[in-house]
């Protein structure tokens, strides 16, 4: 095998399939990545066998074949080459292959390509497209509600269901649940899957791009893909049953707040310093009079006590939350001002933001047994 | 005790006086900072009996007193709050000190002040002037030579030696050895100290003001103490006879090579790559002919090979180096050429820069055994 390419595309490439590269000493052939070259065209692979991606690279090639490079070496060898184009060149004797770029020559020892388990594009005939932002906020909004509590898989994971002409991701970890939906022009029928959050996550990492781009969306029942530019991306999907989340939000509120989002985000900052030493991590709220007192207390440590003008459509309510669950949501919303709507303290309360009704958070409270 | 002053200047000390507090569990007090009002002026003190700093803040001050709160607390809180000035009230009753800033208050108790080990000031009659800059380069071109080990306490901290118009800063792991000497006016006599070099570092990190500045150094037998601005570090010396630096650096070389710094410093990075995964993180050098060849190998992953322009004036040498004492130096070089300067392959080499021989970088050699 023989091939020139640019650097910068390769090192691209190598960077998004290396998040695919197995981290865990189980077979040392997925620490590397496959490349085949064939065709003028690239193809590098890296599987964990949760998530397999492929990404395609403009090669000229003067001898096809295949190969299987450290993943880790690879990526730092490329990474610091100094040309603008790198050569590769394959030795079947010695079994390395040698990797040229202006002075610099490096030579790396290849695994058997024949031992890699080359991933198999899905072939299916459900399918659907995307806009890349809209799937990125679909998870940005969502995944961060995931628990990472591996004994209950489908917590671990976001629903994604699509309806007719619509999409839905949801995640809860079962304190809380965030919901994002959105139009899906060209949809018919009905389907539900569990994605890893994982490698939503990671996928969310690689989708955002100068030029709005179309996602393929592919699934089987038990497999789904993204495939975007040169990119192809396959996950697992998660076997279970996720909640009825729909039983989850409630049916209506009796006091409605406005807030202020930088306002709120700040004290909550702070109150948070003394809320994150606490067993509970709890956060006081008392929503009265057009104010919204936060408050938090450790024995051991002080207390921090802040208020600011809130909206109050409703009653006057006092409600303590988890201070993390606040802060998680208040790291995606990107309104001026949202709601907060509340039943009584100890009933869930939902974060909606004003002028975009997409979104839905719920957050169970914390019962404040006091000091 | 009542007090207010600027966020932003006590934000700064207390940042500045946090380098001293313990992190370890010895003594609960030790990991507070100790705030003194008086006269117009905040004093804040932090010490673990190895370091000991001392910074004063201006305030408008009430009721004179002195208090001392949780470093940790305390500084993740002012640098949160949201006022332009802060208030500062002891509650003796409550053992409690009340911080306002804008809307927010937070309490946070209070150790008892008379517990503090309170730092007193060296008062002594050997001191000497140095400026800001001039220090900051003794420092950062040394103390990366020093051991971690502390087995060995002598290797681990740099030595300060004082001579007649003349201050010289010298660190060794006995494997290589950095040496940087300025001229020192107004200074007679001669005086050696080992300063630890975690509070050089540390030191030198406060030092680079937009403005420059003289920096006051007085030492007993056991301490030395640095002053500056509105800051004062005290330190402890260590005990112990420094090797004879002079015996270390070879008297003369019989070759000496011009290298330029950015293109030998990539081609160091990208050698480095496979040199680090070796049990001695060996790199060859072959200086042949006008040229510069560096190679590492692992047999288990692969090897790197490149060459550069060499000026050589003298014999070919080829000789090996822990590939991590070379990339070290380079980082604090910032002349656009150095010299190497060699004997043979198994005598020290030298590291000088063109046009500034205030540094010598002295450097043993690898046996390379070969594969």
């Amino acid at each position: 095998m023989k091939f020139t390419c640019s650097r910068a595309d390769l090192s691209q490439s190598i960077q998004t399939v290396s998040k695919a590269v197995s981290s865990k000493n189980q077979n040392p052939i997925l620490s590397g990545i496959y490349i085949k070259a064939d065709n003028n065209m690239l193809e590098l692979q890296a599987t964990d066998y949760e998530i397999g991606i492929i990404c395609k690279v403009e090669a000229e090639i003067e001898e096809a074949g295949n190969i299987v490079l450290s993943g880790k070496y690879l990526q730092e060898v490329i990474r610091k080459l100094p040309g603008k184009n790198i050569e590769f060149e394959y030795d079947r004797q010695e079994k390395t292959t040698l990797i040229k770029s202006g002075n610099a020559k490096f030579r790396l020892l290849s695994m058997p390509a024949e031992d890699y388990p080359v991933i198999h594009k899905i072939n299916s005939d459900f399918s659907f497209k995307i806009m890349d932002n809209v799937l990125y906020e679909l998870i940005s909004r969502t995944s961060f509600a995931c628990s990472n509590e591996e004994s209950r898989p489908v917590f671990t994971g976001c629903l994604l269901e699509l309806s007719e002409n619509q999409v839905t991701m949801v995640a809860t970890d079962t304190k809380r649940l965030a919901l994002q939906t959105r139009n899906l022009d060209n949809f018919d029928g009905q389907r539900k899957m569990i994605i890893p959050s994982k490698i939503l996550n990671e996928i969310q990492r690689l989708l955002l791009s100068d030029i709005p781009r179309e996602v393929n969306i592919s699934y089987t029942s038990n497999q789904v893909s993204f495939e975007f530019d040169n990119t192809y991306i396959a996950s697992r999907l998660i076997d279970g049953q996720f909640p009825d989340y729909n039983r989850v939000i409630p049916n209506g509120f009796s006091t409605r707040i406005k807030l202020n989002t930088e306002e709120f985000r700040s004290v909550v900052e702070r109150v948070a310093l003394i809320s994150r030493t606490n067993e509970y991590k709890i956060a006081a709220m008392e929503f009265s009079t057009g104010m919204l007192r936060i408050s938090s207390n450790n024995p051991e440590i002080g207390n921090a006590d802040e208020s600011l003008k809130a909206e109050i459509d409703g009653e006057n309510i006092s409600i303590s939350f988890n201070v993390d669950f606040v802060s998680d949501v208040l790291k995606i919303i990107d309104t001026k001002e949202f709601f907060i709507n509340l039943n009584n303290s100890l009933s869930p309360a939902a974060i909606r933001l004003v002028d975009d009704d997409s979104f839905t958070y719920i957050i169970t409270p914390v019962r404040n047994t006091g000091i």
